[in-house]
């Protein structure tokens, strides 16, 4: 089961991490990094990450791992990457995707009418570039697996691990990872969050979301 | 505010990344990443991660920030990480760590009486260590403050935001990370997820904490 997580200048790292954590232990992954320059690029708080691959050399993966970034708009215009995603998704079992990371599948124009979700911040955009917008955290309609904003990753990759290796899997990879999450506040969704913190986060994006 | 995020190979990428995505998103953050030699480090599941600093060029970071392995024995020997971790501890704000990570303060004995937590299968390792152990998620006392396994480096990492900056900070970045868990099953604690999955779970870290 050849895995390629893809990277780009800019995105978001937990994006990609929080998918890889689990997809990468399956029990038969072969891990790829994938970039469309085999040069170390950076994430958007700076964690700096080498790939393995180019598209010359990861034409078909199996399982495709797309990360967001919270400059979403920078990798829509990465052609060359676009390219790669247009050719390797149809092959793909699955095409997956964390954040705004969704919306290089509707760029690329394989995404068709299959539903996805994506950061709560970037629904809008995303539902523009004519795609089917879910509002969910997690949403599996095959070949496409996506999760929401950022941390999502986690619980969208469980939820694929138990569909493809089962529950059994799925439960141990968890207690590996000590998933049993205790945040410490409930401000993790906009309704939670309250109107007042979902301003500062608009404004904080909203340079971010401007087209250049 | 200086942040020392530190790499050594083995390291778990999500350890990390989980606490990197909101240390890192600090409103005064200079986020480093510090390695003893200035090479990529490639994590436990074959993700690289490459050093922006060595202990030459960043001594006296305001706070470190140190990962664990699903090896976690392997960076116990690392004689020039542990010496820079015990230069560079007392004088940093917060010493911080996640999963096994806690270990690496002990073995360079700047743990003292500090209680920590960790990865819960490594529990009796650490405490063989003379470390005071807690089976917390996220144990705060200055200057140290630990997570246990991997995905508990966001609750850490929030909980110490909201201590350093205050809850709407820690508010506004948990919302911009969509930290709203939903796991798909409740397996994420020893006591959760049942005799059968922690058997199978202790099998795969058997080999590991072997000593050599």
């Amino acid at each position: 089961m050849q895995i390629a997580f893809v990277l780009y200048d800019g995105f978001t790292a937990l994006d990609l991490v929080s998918a890889y954590e689990v997809i990468a232990s399956w029990p038969e992954a072969e891990n790829r990094f994938l970039a469309t320059e085999m040069r170390p690029h950076h994430a958007d708080n700076g964690l700096i990450v080498s790939p393995t691959d180019t598209p010359d050399s990861l034409p078909r993966p199996d399982v495709i791992v797309i990360p967001g970034s919270s400059r979403p708009l920078g990798p829509l215009e990465n052609q060359a990457l676009l390219a790669w995603i247009r050719a390797a998704a149809p092959h793909a079992q699955w095409c997956t995707s964390v954040c705004t990371g969704s919306s290089l599948y509707a760029a690329a124009g394989v995404l068709g009418s299959h539903p996805v979700t994506t950061h709560w911040a970037f629904r809008e955009v995303l539902a523009g570039m004519g795609a089917t917008v879910s509002t969910a955290r997690v949403v599996i309609d095959p070949p496409f697996a996506s999760g929401a904003g950022v941390s999502a990753g986690i619980d969208m990759a469980l939820t694929l691990t138990a569909r493809i290796y089962g529950e059994a899997t799925a439960r141990m990879i968890q207690l590996a990872m000590e998933y049993d999450p205790q945040p410490p506040f409930d401000a993790g969704s906009p309704e939670k969050a309250g109107p007042q913190v979902v301003g500062e986060v608009l404004n904080l994006f909203a340079a971010a979301l401007q087209p250049n």
